[in-house]
């Protein structure tokens, strides 16, 4: 039964290769302590008080007893060998208790504490002993872990859910698994499995992921993510779990400010925002733009892991007027079309309403309304045609038979909530799992998540600097058309001699251009257009005097064609990532571009296309560019395979028109070994 | 004292008109029940309850007592006039009370029943009726009103907070003044007066802002907002409140399902809602974006109402890791900076966190870090010379020296909060003033609010369609030129020879245009351009055929200008609307408008022109331009102002380029009174 795939460390599944930190027999807790005030108190009387089952030894040099059990004073001492051992000791003292705990047969370990790879130098130092231990390692710096149905709370969070549930939830930072069960509560949802995974010194969110697989009571993943390590293995893990189960994730770490931050509490690099964000769009990951729509599309998915699929449109349905009409100004921003109602249904409704009752949609029964005909009239909404999910919302007004017909409606159509002070209404609602948004925009948007398909893409805002060694535009352009992009001819020109022969190669006007002037050179004055053979003496003097005489002669194109953008880069974390859009002017003042992660196949590159104004441009104004565009876009990809050595290529613009597709400037970038930095 | 400048009625001051609502000395309750479960019961029992100091009178025809007082069988048999008084009765009643109300002297009445403007018809008929009465009228459809530091509690609502507070709530929905009550229970804020709008049959948005002007308790107004009445007068009393006060506005029914819902449940009709936007910035009122933004922003303004100034960065700090490294990306996507502390200040941090703590900023104590050295380094880092205010951070460490550390730091420097289980540092902050905000996101959305200028204008998403009679381009044009835009050269041909004699005084080459094709032209054939001497017979058969013989001869605009469109129109609520952004493809692909409501100067149409990339690319390219289209622009406002049959005004492309400004295309629609539909 388990995903055999990737199996990457030793012979054991990658399933079944966490079973001592999720499903241990027994536990050994080194640092316990007397004192309640102490986390090494708190950490044991959490594996006590939530029931684990196996053997539990706490492990101080002190001896004694803790909470009426026998301490022992070494891990060396203990009476059999722990599956997995808690540390709640300062950094320093870590590396000899994994060593301990590898000498007595240990199998997995948490490293509660911080001081390692977060605080670079000695932490950074500490970090790498601890790896070599052969033990599964959970952290350092992390909270812990908690399994509800193994009935293991290995964590510092003295009051976690204890209702079972659907989700799964993997963070590296510990705080945001306090935010998460701080929403569980509010929202009164369970929990399957949570893991806090810290500097991801050996367990990652992907070893996790393989873990969850197997796990036939997670539904739902969340995954709250600064740094990923092994991009590509992350990736495809996602990609895996995605087929089973919801995968909702959030990433921090985005901004530079950000970046520092989370460098310095996680010892993360975080990858490319947008990049990460394509990418698991494309591994069918659901990602949350900020921490309110984190937990809400995971209150989503928990009522609904299959989410729901688009094509009819929602109902609002309220007795409590006003956050409907926001409700509905939600739905047209994202998109949701929330249709009139048909005749028939607004005559069944309004038949059983108040006079100054809405029946269109949203349908607005009234406080006035009697309560017994509201399954009637919600059953009435719910049947109408073009209806596919109802939106139910009721401020202050707790009618139990509010609570009632849409608990009975969701028998046979989807239903949220926004609710508000209505407790009976709510426990209804939560019962019949009916999940509940805190603003009426907020359950629309849900909503739209879990209408959002698999490989939603993300068009990409901006493309930072990348350090390295960038060539000449003509050597760029020459390295392009190797790479399947078709450029104007240019020729070199030391003299204006030379220029005027060229010039008479490749049919006048053409272009002059310095050859070393650099990026913006247009600006700058390092371009002259339309060089006729009358004007190349002024010409020549004018771009000779101000960048030397070193010129490059460039075939004109022809006006009135589209232009567009076709990039590439390296990604730190994923590797080549392909880039399309509009080019020119349109790159500048719109970034309008979108990108695609490692090699595509003729159908993404025509998706990645149409996700851009440029492609929407094309489409309705020269179609046959668009095969011309997809194919270059693919040997692009193929080629930057080939070249490690490329960091970055733009060629743009590249006009396509009725006659082709020409690019007119390219700068590719190449590694430069010097300036590298090995992360 | 009292605002004079917009007296309405009669010759009470406006501040003073609203004193028998707001601050009556005797209350009538009419359908005041014996049932607890009745609403007639719940507001007598509300205002008793509340501590209102003066006389209440009971009316219910069937007479009796009710919670110990004499109940009168009709508002005339009362002892005394009333000052206010409350009709909780269906709406069929409604107009015969208000006759006996206005008899026996009363001065205002709260109108809770629905159906009235709602629901149309009848409903529209009742409401008309009652308008005549005399007295000042809340509601009908609506929740009443609430004055705390006048013991008045006359709603339906039974638990309003009873903490007084400086923010004073203007709502049309009574769901939202629901919402709004729970959100101050939530964050531990209070409240000075709420009024619950509905219908307007009489009280507007601005009668309440009049009233609100002389309240010397509320310091913050928040403004939920379906239709506006009077736009004109609406604006100036938001400008003239928010001289002295923070104005907050959320405004819904924005989109066709969301104007659905407003129509029927009250009455209203929405403006567009961008207009709405630029008009309320431009009044320097903070328009919020959505329900949590709103609360969010009334929250932050009830802790700072003055608003803080731009300028400085923002430190974040914490215990808790994760979440300071959302806070700095949602800073960064806001565009606040999150500077790197100086050397000294990470000097003085660092003698006093642990070694794994964050010195740069976010700055990490650590949960390690000692709390009694909290408040030094919450210090050093406030007195950092780039920072301008504090963000703290934490999750569940509930350290009380945390709490003091900041509400020490906040008599030097404004500070804001995420927290999340911490109650005694909750407290701590309540007490303080210091706002908590949700989520770390929200957090520093709502710091960027308080930093929002006035005046703070929209970019205008769309122009939706308006009805009414479009003329030609050639007639278009004809009136553009008047309206003050320079506008190409046409002739109208009928034949090939008049097209001939036409081109000659034009120019060669020219551009041929059906003079009837409607827009979008272009793209169904109706435009040729570029017609030679040579070319036009074969330019003049296609278009004949294809559009009839009547044809537009029009100059040829040389390439590589700028593309710009110069627009207007009269919006319902505000009047004429000047827009101004990308033309040609811009206008279709990225939707580069902005919008100013009203006349212009030239400063603001400058500020206009530089709200859009087009504009930004002017001022990159051909900042001589800008005086030019400026004036134009201000022109344009003037002329709609003088021609008020003139709906819609669009001019694009206007070329920009060396040579000037000139107008390629334009359209002009004017008002059809046929198909005018009176409100």
């Amino acid at each position: 039964m388990s995903g055999s795939a990737t199996v990457n460390r030793g012979v054991v599944s990658p399933a079944r290769a966490l079973d001592p930190l999720f499903r241990p027999r027994s536990i050994a807790v080194v640092g316990a302590s007397r004192d309640p005030a102490k986390l090494g108190h708190v950490l044991l009387k959490n594996v006590l008080d939530y029931g684990f089952a196996g053997e539990v030894f706490p492990v101080n040099p002190s001896g004694g007893e803790i909470l009426g059990r026998t301490v022992y004073t070494d891990l060396r001492s203990l009476p059999q060998a722990p599956d997995l051992v808690l540390l709640s000791i300062p950094n320093r003292g870590v590396p000899g208790a994994i060593r301990d705990a590898a000498a007595r047969g240990a199998k997995a370990a948490v490293i509660l504490a911080s001081g390692f790879g977060e605080m670079g130098g000695d932490g950074k130092a500490l970090q790498d002993e601890i790896r070599e231990s052969g033990l599964r390692l959970l952290g350092p710096n992390c909270m812990g872990v908690y399994n509800l149905p193994g009935r293991l709370n290995a964590t510092y969070f003295w009051e976690l859910p204890r209702r079972e549930g659907n989700l799964a939830f993997v963070s590296q930072s510990g705080a945001y698994g306090g935010l998460l069960f701080g929403e569980l509560r509010r929202r009164a949802l369970g929990v399957s499995v949570f893991a806090s995974i810290g500097n991801q010194a050996d367990i990652t969110h992907a070893d996790v992921m393989d873990w969850l697989e197997d796990d036939p009571r997670t539904e739902v993943v969340g995954l709250f993510v600064e740094e990923i390590k092994d991009g590509p293995r992350f990736l495809e893990t996602c990609r895996r779990l995605a087929r089973t189960r919801a995968v909702v994730a959030f990433k921090a770490g985005r901004s530079g400010a950000g970046k520092r931050a989370a460098h310095s509490h996680t010892g993360s690099m975080a990858g490319d925002y947008e990049v990460v964000r394509a990418a698991l769009g494309q591994a069918g990951v659901v990602v949350a733009r900020d921490t309110d729509e984190f937990f809400d599309a995971l209150a989503a998915y928990c009522a609904y892991p299959k989410g729901l699929s688009v094509g009819k449109g929602l109902a609002i349905v309220t007795i409590s007027g006003g956050p409907c009409v926001t409700a509905a100004d939600a739905a047209e921003e994202a998109g949701i079309p929330v249709p009139e109602l048909k005749p028939e249904t607004q005559a069944r409704v309004g038949a059983l309403v108040p006079e100054f009752g809405a029946l269109r949609n949203p349908v607005d029964m009234t406080p006035q309304c009697d309560p017994e005909r509201f399954p009637a009239i919600v059953a009435a909404v719910a049947s109408d045609p073009q209806i596919g999910a109802l939106l139910a919302i009721n401020v202050g007004l707790d009618r139990p038979q509010f609570g009632a017909a849409f608990a009975q409606a969701k028998s046979t159509v989807p239903v949220l909530a926004f609710t508000l002070d209505v407790p009976q209404i709510q426990k209804t609602f939560t019962d019949a799992g009916i999940p509940i948004f805190p603003t009426p925009e907020r359950a629309v948007r849900a909503f739209a998540l879990l209408n959002r398909g698999n490989g939603a893409r993300i068009a990409a805002k901006s493309a930072p600097a990348i350090a390295g060694t960038p060539l000449t535009p003509f050597e760029s352009a020459k390295l392009l058309v190797e790479a399947g992009i078709p450029m104007c001819r240019q020729i070199v020109a030391k003299s204006i001699g030379e220029a005027r022969a060229a010039a008479l190669r490749l049919g006048w006007p053409v272009a002059l251009k310095a050859l070393q002037a650099g990026p913006h050179k247009s600006r700058r004055g390092g371009v002259i257009l339309n060089v006729t053979e009358k004007g190349l003496p002024a010409a020549w003097r004018k771009l000779a005097g101000a960048f030397g005489s070193a010129t490059v002669v460039q075939e004109m194109v022809a006006g009135g064609g589209h232009e567009l953008l076709l990039g590439a880069r390296r990604d730190p974390v994923f590797g080549p990532v392909v880039m399309f859009g509009g080019g020119g002017v349109w790159t500048e003042l719109i970034r309008d571009v979108a990108v695609h992660v490692g090699a595509l196949t003729a159908a993404e590159a025509r998706s990645l296309i149409a996700e851009t104004k440029a492609g929407d441009r094309l489409a309705a104004r020269l179609p046959k560019a668009i095969p011309a565009v997809a194919k270059a876009l693919a040997a692009l990809a193929r080629w930057m395979k080939r070249h490690p050595e490329v960091l970055e290529v733009d060629a743009n613009p590249v006009i396509a028109s009725a006659k082709g597709l020409k690019g007119v400037d390219a700068l590719v970038i190449l590694d430069d070994p010097l300036t590298r930095s090995d992360p």
